[in-house]
């Protein structure tokens, strides 16, 4: 039986250039989607989860940076808050 | 009889330096802890989330950015996966 998959948020500070790259390659791997600069979100399976973490600390290895990741139920997500404000679109006048 | 409180995480992506701030101040005012760059954490009931959240909004004002206010559960706490290496202390050597 599949297991069930749980919204999950994966939020990172690193400071070196290409293993944030890397870390952001390796979210975008398994479906997530980039919510902010640093922070992914998907669906994704208990063992899953664990597979991203296990690839994310091994690509920061000794690097200095913290990875978070995070599974929220439905009824949580039932109460998150929200505000967007998107650039405005650059006008030629 | 007081509300319960949980656990709830704050994400932002704010262009400006000055509004950053602000909203950083903001979520220190609620007791709530720096846990990475643009995140913060910390135990709230659901009034003063909601109350923090339209701090935040009104802060952001029409500004480009996003803010990202969710509660977690206790289970879903239980499940999460950190990894955090500091930067080593410097050394005279």
């Amino acid at each position: 039986m599949a297991l069930p998959e749980q919204r999950t948020f994966v939020l990172y500070d690193i400071v070196d250039d290409k293993t944030r790259t890397r870390i952001s390659e390796a979210c975008l791997d398994y479906g997530l989607v980039r919510i902010q600069y640093s922070a992914f979100a998907g669906n994704l399976n208990r063992n899953l989860r664990k597979e991203l973490f296990l690839r994310l600390r091994t690509t920061l290895g000794r690097e200095v940076g913290k990875l978070l990741v995070q599974p929220v139920c439905e009824t949580d997500m039932s109460q998150v808050l929200l505000c967007e404000n998107e650039a405005a679109p650059e006008s030629d006048s």
